[in-house]
């Protein structure tokens, strides 16, 4: 068995990820990384989804929530999700202190810098952040589409970020940026009330509850269907709640689809309240 | 925050795209990428779509000439649609002053020729292109299958080519390819007649219209359904015609899917015409 | 035509590969590559499917037996088809003299040991291979949680092996794994006997039959229905059978979906015999 050396010491350039709603049957997620490939040729492209539904930035933010938290300091997370493209919301770069956001000025980035407490749900930025408008012409495509953004000025601002341009290059700086919708539940003495935020390929409901916050023997219930206190595996029940990965409480059928089997969808009510 | 040094100049081989209608169910383009990387070890490569219709050549030229010209220079680009493998249809290497393109003979690498003014509509290559036939045993794996060219022929070349092997190491030279079908419409003094080449993922429809090749003032119309003036954001009205990301008309549906809402397909006519 | 410079030799570590059932919707499999890229910055990583049938483990080891011989020595085959997640099963390493594959002991790589000769079909490992169990807290994720191990347990695994961290240390040796489903036909001397195990994208039927193991002039038929004696190439005819990438005998439509056109589905008897 041929056994690796370790590996040297060496620069490796920043990790840029994409969340998009582009889909992957066309052109567009390839067109993205052969422009971040030309302007910074060793960089380490990751997809999270381009399967985000068309325009729904608020699962854009949660998908981007449940993933950002594993990548290395200084990776570079650019999110296109973007019905405005073409008219005046702005394109921005956020840098916080381990990472960097770039995308639309549209809310999506407010749920995870909320998450880390650097902004209000206002848009709000708190010290610890800095943004710019990505409006410095050397630091986009020489043409801009009025369509396609994520190749002609999101791609072009990250790959340069990750070659190491400064932040306040790229344009003017911004401390209010547009608010977003809180992915946050409810909470009083009686336990929990939240929602379902997505639905996964394997067809489990998540919810906007963290498992960390529901009273000790809290049953849980969605859209009106009581399901039980959380379970710790998917093999406890027909169908369970359980603390999902990402923390959060979602609802999953053992070797099935409980989206199908309760028929459950994105903005049902879920709670988790005590007995 | 953690700032990246700028980047050392250090060999970094070409970007090896990929375009085939190999889907991403199956293990496929998984084992192409072995191959090449089992070759070429630092080969960056990149997926434009396993979303080509089965065998839908026109297709493949479609994305191919939306997406080649975003990659650096030097890029090896691979397409495989190839309705006729394992038949006599010629493996082919084609370089251009620009990048490289590698796949079967059938007609799918006319378009982007023919838009560098490298080939014409019939398969006859100008002076600054050359093409080989993939014929030499020593570039290709130890066994070549009748039904996957992919692996066995196409992913060895372009790693070769990657690693700096000469073009003409890969086989015999060839002048004449076969004649491919040109994404091309008609003018005339009235404006420009031509159809819908492709629905992208949000149902937009792209024709073969070039937006700068239209009289000003043109309404465009779609299967005979009348949508308007060119448009400048997908925000301007329910239905629009614009120029798309890559310069062709698009007929598009704010917030939702113009395919649905009126009914378009691949092939149906779209005209520019003066009011 | 900017001519590629020979690749310098210098260190690059193993290729990790994913087979999983995890989608390409969620975000699960971009964090996968997050973690294994904190750890292992220079990884390579390729996906070979994430469309395995949720829960389908036979589906996953056909699709890593189709796959892992393309990929150079020393590569790392990341598998997770995991139902007994969470529950007692355990989580392994499992090396070869050629490579190494890490994920859930349950089944899912012993058709792909036995096609090695490293292991029998009860799962007892013979002493080319060593297996250990990942118990080691020092190369797991801080926090395991009990749904996602391709995240918390298999990921950091692949990224320290592919580090040249050694098989042992991660933890105790295990040599007897969980018994797998075989991929096997039944043999006689009127032919051979089998069954579909894959449809490709294509709607090829894949069956579990060598094409080298049937008499020459055998005929083959699929779910009752005759087909023919095996093709060379899917021009031969409306519908053939013949050796497909893999080897094994596929059914498959000129220029269509055999699935389709003869209504087969996985599991369905194949039969190459003797006229």
């Amino acid at each position: 068995m041929p056994v690796s050396a370790p590996l040297l010491p060496c620069f490796v350039p920043p990790i840029i990820t994409l969340t998009t709603d582009f889909g992957l049957t066309d052109a567009y997620v390839g067109v993205i990384k052969g422009v971040i490939l030309g302007i910074a040729p060793e960089a380490r492209i990751v997809d999270i989804s381009h399967a985000v539904e068309p325009q729904n930035i608020l699962e854009a933010s949660f998908l981007l929530l449940a993933a950002y938290g594993y990548f290395p300091p200084g990776s570079i997370h650019v999110a296109v999700v973007d019905p405005g493209v073409g008219t005046s919301r702005k394109p921005l770069a956020i840098r916080t202190p381990v990472c960097t956001f770039v995308g639309p000025d549209n809310g999506l980035f407010v749920p995870v810098l909320m998450a880390e407490d650097l902004s209000d749900r206002d848009g709000r930025l708190r010290p610890d952040a800095s943004a710019v408008e990505l409006r410095n012409p050397k630091y986009r495509l020489p043409e801009i589409s009025s369509t396609f953004h994520g190749r002609d000025v999101f791609a072009p601002a990250a790959a340069y970020l990750a070659n190491g341009t400064d932040l306040s290059a790229l344009g003017p700086p911004v401390r209010q940026i547009q608010p977003g919708e809180p992915i946050e539940p409810r909470s009083d003495p009686d336990g929990v009330r939240g929602q379902i935020v997505h639905i996964d390929h394997f067809g489990n409901a998540v919810s906007n509850i963290s498992a960390g916050s529901v009273p000790a023997g809290a049953i849980v219930s969605a859209a009106g269907q009581e399901i039980g206190p959380l379970s710790s595996t998917y093999q406890s029940g027909p169908v369970v709640a359980l603390a999902g990965s990402t923390g959060l409480i979602e609802i999953a059928a053992r070797n099935g689809s409980a989206q199908e089997q309760l028929g459950l969808r994105v903005g049902d009510p879920v709670q988790a309240l005590r007995p």
